[in-house]
């Protein structure tokens, strides 16, 4: 697989990572939950494409049973600068901007959309640090009438 | 594989596509394109998870190779109605809703929006008809200063 110019200072995400990550929010019970995220670079394409799946784990009843799922794509920006679009089956959509040093990236929203039915979200945020095979993030948020705080956290290994 | 209730409307879609289409737009040449959709349904969510690929087909040099790819979810909206998010790697998310009348789906966007560095599109619309095991599209939109109008158009069978 070749990437082009324009990806190679994202190449380093390229991958299948998994690992487990914990999520907490003032409006719901505290979750521990087991990831997969993919990073593929269509040959020959300035971008990457990104899908995600959680599943609920720990000692919860429910454990196994499916949580979230997103997709979407990260591009560079230019020179120190990356830019990531998303889409959520919760009827949210998210256009990020934001600084890539090295490998780690630094994501905000600056456009959160939404369907009339979705739940309100007004700012994301993706800190997103790689370290040989390791990847952990954290996601920051503001929504449903709470201030922007720590969402998720989570460490990955690529596999 | 189980569908809730909430999505069932929309269980017509589930599967995998494929067909061939054309794109037209006054800034570009006309060109033809090979795609495949998928329309998948985890279990027990109130969403399909949508991917698209498209390649270039006909006696063009450069048949065969990439062309587009989008990712998204589609959920129902209530009676009658559908929703959609999608995000596309050229730096654009968009969200729709419309009118769903048994196998035929009318998608406009509430919101385009869009990183720094992407084209302007400003609208989107979307009419996808199923009968039997064929499934036809057309995209229409208004981007980079053309008024909304025909930009895709395809017919696709369940593989």
């Amino acid at each position: 697989m070749t990437t082009q110019p324009d990806i190679a200072p994202l190449s380093y995400l390229i991958g299948r990572w998994s690992g487990d990550g914990i999520g907490i929010y003032p409006t719901i019970d505290d979750f521990a939950y087991s990831e997969e995220v993919t990073f593929v670079a269509p040959p020959g394409k300035p971008f990457l494409k990104y899908t995600q799946m959680t599943w609920r784990a720990g000692d919860h009843p429910d454990a196994g049973t499916a949580l979230h799922t997103e997709s979407g794509f990260f591009r560079v920006g230019g020179a120190g600068r990356a830019e990531a679009t998303m889409a959520q089956p919760t009827g949210i959509v998210e256009v990020y901007e934001g600084a890539l040093d090295g490998q780690s990236l630094r994501l905000e929203t600056t456009t959160v959309a939404r369907t009339s039915t979705a739940k309100e979200v007004v700012s994301v945020e993706r800190r997103i640090d790689v370290e040989g095979d390791a990847l952990t993030y954290e996601m920051w948020m503001g929504a449903v009438g709470q201030p922007h705080q720590l969402h998720l956290k989570a460490l990955l290994h690529r596999e």
